[in-house]
This record gives C-alpha cells, structure tokens and sequence, in this order.
C-alpha cells in the first residue's frame, strides 16, 4: 500500500476491524472509508480509529481497496454490485470461511480479475469492532482460492500485503477448501455449540452445576460463544461437507458409546491413545508455521 | 504445614508433582518422599526438585501426610492399603476425578477418619511430573466429599492448607459429584478426542488438512491430548453418568443434523443463539470464582 489510498472496509466485525488496523500500520496516509448495516458499529469504529470515515455505496467507485467482511449469505448478494461500482485498479478481496458459492456467483462477472478470494484463518470467539484487534494475523494462514482467475497487477498488490502483516500463503481450489475447512473448523463449531447445549440443559435441573468447570470444559466450550449471524450462513453454504463430516462424528461418538455399553475399556483406551497422536500434529503444524513466516 | 512433616506423594504427575511444589512453599522444613511405578518419573521428580527422596511402601508408616495422585482404578486399591499402613494422625488425601467408588471402598475401613475425599479441578492436558508447575492450583475450585466422615484434626489441617494454596472449597456428596463432573468434564473429553478422530481420519486421504487449523480447531481438540491410562478408568468408574451425558450430546447432534438436512437455518441460528449463553455463564463462574479467593 502506497500513498493515499482508499480502503474500504465493508462490515466492521472482527475481522474487518483487524485487518483495518494492520493494513493502516503498512500505510499511514491511506484513508479508512467504512461502510456497516450496524450504526453502532460504525460508530464504534470510529471512536477506535479503525475508520476514519463512514462511506456509503457511492463512492465505492473512488476505492482503491474493498475489503467485503461479512456474513458469507450477505458476501455473495453484496460481491457482485461491489464488482459493478469500482474502477479498473480496485483490489477486492472477500475474507469468508466458505469459497465456492463466492466464487462461483461472480465466474463471469467482467470485473472478476479485480476479485481475490481469501480465507484468513484467523479469529477469536468474539465479534464486532471491539473486538479487532492488531497483530491477529500474524503468522496465520491465508488460504486463497482461484488465483489464476485474478489479474497479475491485483494478485501482486494483494500478497505484498499479505506477506507486510506476517500472514503464510496457501493456495486451494474452492471445492477442497470448502472441504477441508469443514472438518478443521466448521465442524469444531457445532462440537462446541452442541456440548454447550447439553451442559446448559443439566443445569436447569442441576444447579451450581457450571461452579465445577474447569479450564478444560472452557477450552472444549469456548466456540460455541460465536456469532449465528456469522455462522448460520456457512452452514448454510457448506452443508454437504458439513453434513458429511458431522454424520462421521458422530459415529465415532456412537462407537465410543458402544465402547463403554459393553465395557470394552481396552479398546476405549486404544481409541484415546491413537487419537494421542494429534499431540505430535499440532505440534508439527506450529512448527511449520514459524519456519514459513515471511516466505 | 508445619515442622519436618513427611510427605508422601503416591503418583508423580502433573497433579501429584504440582501438589508437591506448592506444599513445599508452604513448609520449607518438610521432606517429600515420592512413590510411583514409573521409575523414570521417580528419577524426574528427583531432578526437578519435587520430592526429596524415594520411598518404599514400609514407609508410609512415618507419613504425617500422604498425597493418593493415581488413575482412579489403582486408588481403589491402594487407598486401603495406605489406610493400613498409617498412624493416627496422618491425614490421607486423594485427588481423583471420580469419588463415588473410592469413598464406597474405604467406607467401613476402621481408618476411614484419616482420609478426605478431594477433587481439585484442576491440570493442563500434559501428564508426567515434566508437566508439574507451581500455582497450578491458585484460585481453582477443590470440591470435597463427605467430609463429615472425616476426622475433625485431619479435615482442618487438609482445610488450611488447600486454603493457604489458595483453593476454593466446595462440598458435595460422591454421587453428586460424579454426575455433575461428567458434564463438564467427562464429556469434554470424549467429545474432543472423537473430533480428532474424526479429523485424523479424514486427513489419511487429504494431505495437508492441518494445515487449515486455526485456534478454535486448536482449543476444541486440546483434550484429546489427555492421558488414556488417567482417562481410560474415569470413564469406567462414572459409566452411568458418562453414558448419560453422551447419548444426550448425541441426541443434541442429530437435532442439529437434521435441522441442517431439512434446511432449516431458522433453528440452527437459535441453537446457537439460545447457547451463546454460555458466554455470561462462564464470565460469572470467572467473577464468583474472583470473589471467593481465599473465603
């Protein structure tokens, strides 16, 4: 980023509040133009110096930068008409956890190479401007879909950036991506939402129930304090794989069940210990990570 | 503590090793004899300072304390024999995550006065006395079984210290304990190794599939880390309750499946939106766990 640009930043949650922060850090003269359905959120943005205007849809065309940050039901509605507004530098890029229908509304749009679709894995269970915060991607992953489909000019702009706030580079089709996050992510928010429902659920009958969770039942928990506006709509998008990988969960549930029903302790042991494994996984990742900063 | 007590610490892991070091801050004069079938955590123990000297079972006579820190099927047997050994004044502690089956099975021991039945809700997923650090237990909740049928003497010099450590104690009936626990802890820890398992397994024919692992994944599957030899017994000992709380948790799951399948996105955004209570829930259990420090 270079001179004084303008940056767009439409939907001011987390993650457009985050990148806004870190992106004015690489360039101090850019100006921040926010644009939010949420009145409090623009004024809250504001306040936090994460914008310094609110825009409207107008001067959408004068961008040189549109970061779309909202719920992926609305991304794809709001992708196209960003697209018909902006001029022939624009760099616009979407940050949702889902990538084939964004992809695939816009494949024959005439501004299509002005599009790069990333998917920073990145975040925190909390929402809104508040909870932005600086630094939040680095050393993440940001997984981008399509590549070939964006002009060079775009591509460039958009990973020199990219790579200035740490963030390593992975490229996917939008089929395997949706794929795989479903089993890394998607379905970790449904693990979560439902133990949080269960748990919730004894203690109507049960209570000071919550008085003895520990760190642990935190950490297992702690996704189901998301937001259904933001998570609702990537089931939506995502179901097929979301459905598949659930329905393998909870056969692995049901067979641990059986497990313990005819107190196969052995076996139930032999389940924890190969699943042990993911131990040297985690680790492996991190690993990898910090050898790939900066790449 | 007070004087050149001898503790005994039966178990040298992350429980055990970290009851030790913060005990030692509170009596520098006491000598820590360490017992546990793991030579090489003998040898570590040693190393890292936590006990002063290795012990055979002829000695637990000598003991003015004796810490049970083992999986809960091999405390069952050797709490009697503990009980056996000691005088008259040792006070007998064990720290297991279940605590119906070892009160029953000291229930009528003519020493039965020596022993309090505790629960520190408390660990990290490591295990081993490497994983053993100070102030582990600081402002954690320690809950305590029928207490009425322990000694007066024992109860208050158990009582002191854990207050000196700064725990919070909370007094419930074995089964009690056992039910509630298996929601928020045994539960957690199935769900989190049945979502490795499930992730694992997809990655056997996805390379590459961690590499999407963001935090949530991260803190959703960090139980499944935990040790199967401590887990493994657990699960045995609260069958009933662990079978209750997880076909629940399936049930809850399959709801969610089939509002997925049936497109019914109205439902699953008040799931969720009905489970982000948990938010509040967990943010008082922080303030009333602040409140009561050192009550």
């Amino acid at each position: 980023m270079e001179g004084e640009e303008k940056v767009f930043i439409i939907g001011l949650g987390l993650i457009g509040g985050s990148l806004a922060l870190d992106f004015r850090k690489q360039n101090e003269q850019a100006v921040f133009f926010g644009i939010d359905t949420d009145e409090n959120h623009v004024k809250e943005a504001l306040e936090r110096g994460i914008i310094d205007r609110q825009a409207d849809w107008k001067q959408v065309s004068e961008a040189d930068w549109v970061v779309l940050a909202i719920p992926v039901d609305k991304a794809v509605d709001v992708l196209p008409e960003v697209l018909d507004r902006i001029n022939e530098n624009t760099v616009v890029l979407d940050v949702g956890s889902t990538k084939e229908q964004i992809c695939k509304v816009v494949e024959n749009h005439p501004k299509r190479r002005n599009f790069i679709a990333t998917h920073p894995i990145a975040g925190t269970e909390f929402s809104g401007p508040s909870a932005a915060f600086e630094g939040l991607f680095e050393g993440k992953t940001n997984i981008i879909c399509e590549i070939e489909k964006t002009a060079f000019g775009i591509q460039e702009k958009a990973l020199q950036l990219f790579k200035k706030i740490k963030m390593r580079i992975r490229y996917m089709d939008p089929k395997a991506h949706d794929k795989h996050i479903a089993y890394v992510s998607h379905l970790s928010h449904i693990s979560s939402f439902m133990l949080g429902k269960t748990v919730i659920a004894e203690e109507q009958n049960e209570r000071d129930i919550f008085d003895m969770a520990g760190s642990g039942f935190e950490s297992t928990v702690r996704l189901a304090k998301s937001s259904p506006a933001m998570w609702a709509p990537i089931f939506e998008q995502n179901k097929t794989m979301v459905l598949k990988s659930l329905s393998e969960y909870i056969e692995n549930l049901n067979h641990f069940k059986t497990l313990l029903e005819t107190d196969d302790y052995d076996s139930v042991y032999a389940e924890m210990e190969q699943t042990n494994r993911i131990k040297e996984i985690l680790k492996g990742i991190h690993l990898k990570k910090e050898l790939s900063y900066g790449e």
